[in-house]
């Protein structure tokens, strides 16, 4: 039988009756003569609850326990799914991650897949069983314990087991129908894409249009799975949502295929560091060791052998990137004037493949800043992407002058 | 270092603050020098939440999934309590029931245990850790599927790891601060005992009086267990709350150890049945298998050759009984003229392992209620209980009467 994965989110499983309506939509698939491994994420707040629990009792919490704990919603969602396909004469059995097994690295809170043994779940499959229902998000550590992927990690165990299983398509249950130009919600005339390559989905997803986990966008991309967006509140073709694909299965593009913003942004700048090698390594392994995720870093010009160096991190970050700095300050490992935290920024980017083959890119969005009167405060730039920070008071102002600057409201 | 078991209830764990509270407790015992394996219930209310969901989404549920969906309760406290304890430098993790592992019967939602091997416990107390905390209720079964104890299965993992580590005592947090000789609410004058045996505490706990579950007094008698029964609302002392002991460890007790009663029964009687062998073994075989739990059984004396059969069920399995009976009649293994049930009756009992070697408890018993009026439906007795159905309108007079007549509010 041909393998179809099936992921639904929190808001798809939100309650009894969505759990109900996935369950249909499973048993469509079932009809037609798929054997179907649905991964579903937690009840939506559930998650949110487990963890406001977790900091509330222990702000610099064990990431074990941690995982313990926040994996829980997943198993009842799990469980509840399978009851009701059995209900619809399904046959089906829901898994938690380590009955699987799903096997992960240590590194608890976000651990990485390893591998997933399929045998247990192929034996039920020969069995009889039509559906498997696994928990997502979770999986088990090499010392038996439970680890979680990180937020959003139902959607790479959903890649992660539509690879393992060489499912013929991976498809997203969400609650948006696709992917968009830019965020509806912050500009009207964003428009959903039938598709999209799997690097712009790549840069769009890190740049903070959540639809799809980064790591699950990058895992598609080298298992060459083929991955589908779509809403779980409409009646759905196969033609439906969005399809996240190689390029060369995108006939055309626009240049630009969107704008993503990122609003929890900070911008931290050491202030008057030696200006020599060896500076730069110290301070971002310092960050990492200490678990902040850097985006951008810049450095500036030098004066008198010293320089200012400014990266871009979380705002909730914020606070362990000043006791990493401070750390390596006391014992000596580096010197500077102060350290200066700007906790009202935000990222606007923009995002095509066609920038590739296309130069001014860049000129027109500074220039399309530049008249809104918008300052730029720093800027980085990949193959396909531009991203800038800006004062968060402009986001929306520079998303929507984007998204007019690059018609993306028109197909290509 | 010598183990405790320490195991909090719902509602000593209801809540962050309340877990804070638990958890002080703990550290309390770690710090007298003890390893401590703390057994958590699911947060009050969360355990009747996921059993809803359950029943809503499926009413004749496959047990394996319920088993899967109801056991997370316990994994959020677990983990909750290890973390907490951390954050007072205790060292801690908590344990699933699959990762101990804490192996059962396949029985889905009623598993027994059969075995808790201690190794991977040991070797991280070995290694430094002060607490294991535990998810209750719950287990692995031969299939590695994830199996519950059945309601209350808490008190039972409880007491079975402080058999398998030989623990010291086996200390249950509740809400009440220990076993009384009779309800509170119902007899102001009801007292608090100090120690209670085994068999007696057997007996009170079958019989209605919910402090702890039968099984874990069944499991702590055969094993030896030393269980202590204690509120977690209130500041401790050793000697605390009642100690669940040997007969032979109480130097005096009454010749009643108490009052207990069981609100919801129902009197059911099969009128003119054929008074010869077998008779019985039909009936009672036939409720058995559809699942009725009888308890008190009386038949008439003969007359002609018939004779009328009663006994007493929760009256919420008389619908079963009846269908039961039907099903014996249609098939024309038994005959009887008609079924009566009495569904408005209540069972009251005097418990006191004392009873054995004094005579004229029963007769005095006997004596309290018809002096108050109340007539006997139904008697009982075993060595050391005596029951009686009475009408339930006579509930609190019977439990007063009788608790006043043997003179329970004063100690031995």
């Amino acid at each position: 039988m041909p393998v179809l994965v099936m992921k639904f989110g929190g808001t798809s499983v939100a309650n009894l009756d969505r759990i109900r309506r996935a369950a249909k939509r499973v048993g469509v698939e079932v009809a037609k003569g798929y054997d179907v491994i649905v991964i579903v994420s937690a009840m939506s707040g559930k998650t949110n609850e487990l963890v406001g629990w977790v900091n509330e009792t222990s702000p610099m919490f064990d990431a074990r326990e941690y995982d313990a704990v926040v994996s829980s919603g997943e198993n009842v969602t799990a469980g509840l799914m399978a009851l009701t396909l059995q209900e619809m004469d399904v046959p089906a059995r829901s898994w938690q991650g380590w009955q699987v097994p799903l096997l992960t690295t240590s590194a608890h809170s976000q651990a990485r897949i390893e591998d997933i043994p399929p045998e247990n779940i192929t034996q039920k499959f020969d069995e009889g069983m039509k559906v498997a229902v696994v928990a997502g998000f979770q999986g088990l550590s090499p010392e038996g314990r439970i680890t979680t992927l990180g937020r959003g990690g139902s959607d790479t165990t959903a890649v992660a087991f539509a690879a393992a299983f060489g499912a013929e398509r991976c498809d997203i249950y969400t609650d948006v129908d696709g992917v968009y130009t830019t965020d509806p919600r912050i500009c009207e005339k964003a428009r959903k894409l039938d598709r999209i390559a799997f690097e712009e989905m790549l840069e769009l997803a890190s740049l903070g249009a959540k639809v799809l986990q980064t790591r699950s966008v990058e895992l598609a991309m080298r298992y060459k799975v083929k991955l589908r967006v779509l809403s779980s509140f409409e009646e759905q073709s196969d033609e439906a949502g969005t399809l996240v694909c190689d390029e060369e299965d995108i006939m055309e593009s626009n240049v630009v295929a969107g704008v993503a913003y990122s609003r929890d942004e900070a911008k931290m700048t050491v202030v008057s560091v030696a200006d020599r090698p060896g500076i730069a390594s110290i301070i971002f392994t310092a960050l990492s060791e200490e678990g902040v995720n850097v985006d951008m870093i810049v450095q500036n010009i030098s004066d008198e052998g010293r320089t200012d160096m400014t990266f871009s991190c979380p705002t909730d970050q914020v606070a362990r990137a000043e006791k990493a700095l401070l750390a390596i300050k006391g014992k000596g490992e580096i010197n500077y004037a102060e350290l200066v935290a700007d906790e009202d920024v935000c990222k606007v980017s923009v995002v095509g493949i066609g920038m590739r083959s296309q130069s001014g890119v860049a000129a027109k969005m500074f220039k399309v800043l530049s008249d809104e009167g918008i300052n730029i405060k720093v800027i980085t730039t990949s193959e396909i992407k531009i991203s800038v920070l800006v004062d968060r008071k402009y986001m929306e102002l520079a998303v929507q002058a984007l998204h007019d600057a690059f018609e993306l409201d028109k197909a290509a």
